[in-house]
């Protein structure tokens, strides 16, 4: 794990799969901050990383609500206080919700846009300035990372929540990228295409049950360690990622 | 105007353009509910129509607000008690902000998704089972028509409000047309690329000011119609529409 | 059937199905002349035209031979004589292959070019001049209206061949819309995703084999007539259509 | 550079930019086979990666003549008697020919299909025995790594020749992603859109002139050979670069 650096790294939405690899990727290089609601999700990891030498700090945090989001931050800068932001990875899930559209409640709607969207957005205002600052002197250009999902580019039938929020996402994402590119910080966004292999999705018979018929997580923090080490004369904006045999 | 009709049909987002041409038009099939917040946006419209030989009435309305959504509603069912619905009208447009990203608000960030999301969402809720129940026996396909834009497409800089609105709704409508389409409702979605010709933009130099280098409202109205009039073995889903100078 | 207009057009790609529709629907207005490759493709149509009291003529035309095209456009000319050109339809399909992509023979791979690309090219290299002078003075915008499928926005294993053709034909539909739209040309690309219902598609057991499962091509040539006459104000440049019942 | 190794690349396409970087990167991992027409195109690089202690070969290829194509890999097997294909890079630009429509002859709107079109079958069905035939035992899955354009998206006035190239290539490579993925060859399309830093666009007025304004060759390499080492669990099909200062 990475000796001292003076930039720090902050994954959002961190659990058993994408954000922990995520964490642990980003820790080799730069101290990392893991937001998740739940301590659960982040303890062991925090633990893992500082046991390997790197520097981690997990905070309790609802992306969706404002003053979460300040109290994180305020920490963040306590917590790391003299250096400054390399990248910034946005993963939240959020609250998955699939019905029938005429059974959903406005409540169950909006899950899918209040982690995607307004979560997006308080995370994106809090970390911007701090990747603005980090442009003329950060190893890779400073990164704003998103996770999108297959249904960031099609809604379908039971899933408006769960779209909705995707798609908001990603207007989000597009916009800051044509603000915010031309200053010099990365935004770039990945359609995660299938299911990731994480222990709660061992058994589930995707793709016939073959041999890496599900999504490596640690290739997704591959990805987008490749994505932050982008030179800034070859950003990517948007990749896709799908396992070997899914359909699309 | 038309005569009485067993059907009737709902306009939301009524003012001078596009809802207004929309509202004639379909006047001349059905009766009309025409919803807006502020009343002078439907009132000299409800009055037109109905001095015509038509039947419009307005209710004003807020279809972010649950509470005000209902009310509508309520009484629409009771003003064309015993008809049925043939088509919805989803054309609202929301509070437009357009600002660098790092001085807007939370608030006015949601401005795009409060009426383009949760208030599409609750029409939507509020609509579909009058149309499903419209399915037997409709003159044509009960339709659900959506007016989107080029941010529906794109986010851009200084957009992220709007366009994260207007791609929930996008998500939300391709979601209900894969949903309600096999049920025999048209679920249309229509990209409005370009500047609406109406009295607040007739000097704006768009297409340098060239004759038709702004969209014809009653034009919009041609095609919502068109769409409406489709049969069930020949449904679009989606149809872009701009000036013939328009750049895109 | 019309009475005599100052305006002819011009069906490519006419049989059983959308090519005969457009025809006799087009044909209310204008003189039609249509082209195939095999006679009997037309002669019916000319004969239903020409015996409803309106005026077609049938050429045989491959419209991927340079010299063939050029012959049936000046006998076009001949026989129009005196007249504009008004609206022109390219809905070739050209040689349907699908076959795993290492059994394709290079001549069966290029067939969907052939037909879509080349044979688009010749098309409107031979039909825009006249559309140009029409826009003077012409009932409607001038008119260049392409056939797509689900094929030009996706390639599917084993259907290279047919995706790449319908893939250039896009390109250059676009390409045009881009070029002659602010000249008042207006050219327009139609996604047909689902299957016709013509004779030889009766049987086929698509959809289930529901009612309206197939796509009816009088409605796809109402969609044409429809874009045909749309004002230079409001030009759609792309639409989809499909059954109601079908997967998308 | 590479010790000898039991598998081999090949790069279609090269020259001054892209193709250069690519060849160079790649050959540090295996030894390679750049196709060009012109020998001036491979020659010094050739040299330059045997200097290196890697191994490259260089041959004259026309990858649109069937002939010249097949003569090309039947030297590349003899050379690389015994190993096995790991890569195949088609990086070919083909003739640009940028002109109004009607003044485009038949032969110069075919430029576009004929290098992205029929250049690319050739090469994909050369390559695509040897790339299945590595599955079982290559370090990577076995790449086809395609290179696109902001043409491959969207036509553009003047622009059709290469658009419909480009569109044609992009849909030959899904095809061949969604037929071959499955059988573990990973076909990855790259939209490189901007302008690349090469000698002869050094003076090109592009952006502004901004320093990293246009895109590193080197950088497009680097993300080939990261599509290539990707897991066949997490495979990219499609992925964007360009300049951050590069309007999208």
């Amino acid at each position: 794990m990475a000796a001292a650096s003076n930039f720090y790294s902050i994954v959002a939405g961190v659990g058993a799969g994408t954000g922990r690899s995520v964490a642990l990727k980003f820790a080799k290089a730069y101290p990392v901050a893991l937001l998740a609601r739940n301590p659960a999700n982040y303890e062991s990891i925090v633990k893992e990383i500082n046991a390997a030498g790197g520097q981690a700090i997990g905070i309790s945090t609802d992306v969706s609500s404002e003053s979460s989001v300040k109290n994180a931050f305020t920490e963040i800068q306590k917590e790391f206080k003299g250096k400054k932001l390399a990248a910034a990875i946005f993963n939240v899930g959020g609250r998955f919700v699939r019905k029938p559209f005429l059974e959903l409640t406005l409540e169950e709607y909006e899950a899918g846009y209040e982690a995607n969207g307004k979560g997006f957005f308080l995370f994106a205002q809090a970390t911007l300035p701090g990747l603005l600052e980090s442009v003329p002197d950060s190893p890779h250009p400073p990164s704003l990372i998103i996770t999108g999902a297959t249904a960031s580019l099609r809604g379908s039938a039971t899933m408006s929540s769960f779209a909705s929020g995707k798609f908001a996402l990603r207007a989000t994402g597009q916009s800051l990228a044509r603000e915010f590119g031309p200053k010099g910080v990365h935004v770039a966004h990945a359609i995660i295409d299938g299911v990731i292999d994480i222990p709660r999705t061992r058994d589930w018979p995707v793709n016939g049950g073959v041999e890496d018929g599900k999504i490596s997580s640690d290739a997704i923090a591959d990805s987008y360690w490749y994505l932050h080490t982008q030179p800034r004369s070859h950003f990517t904006q948007e990749l896709d990622v799908r396992p070997y045999v899914e359909k699309f």
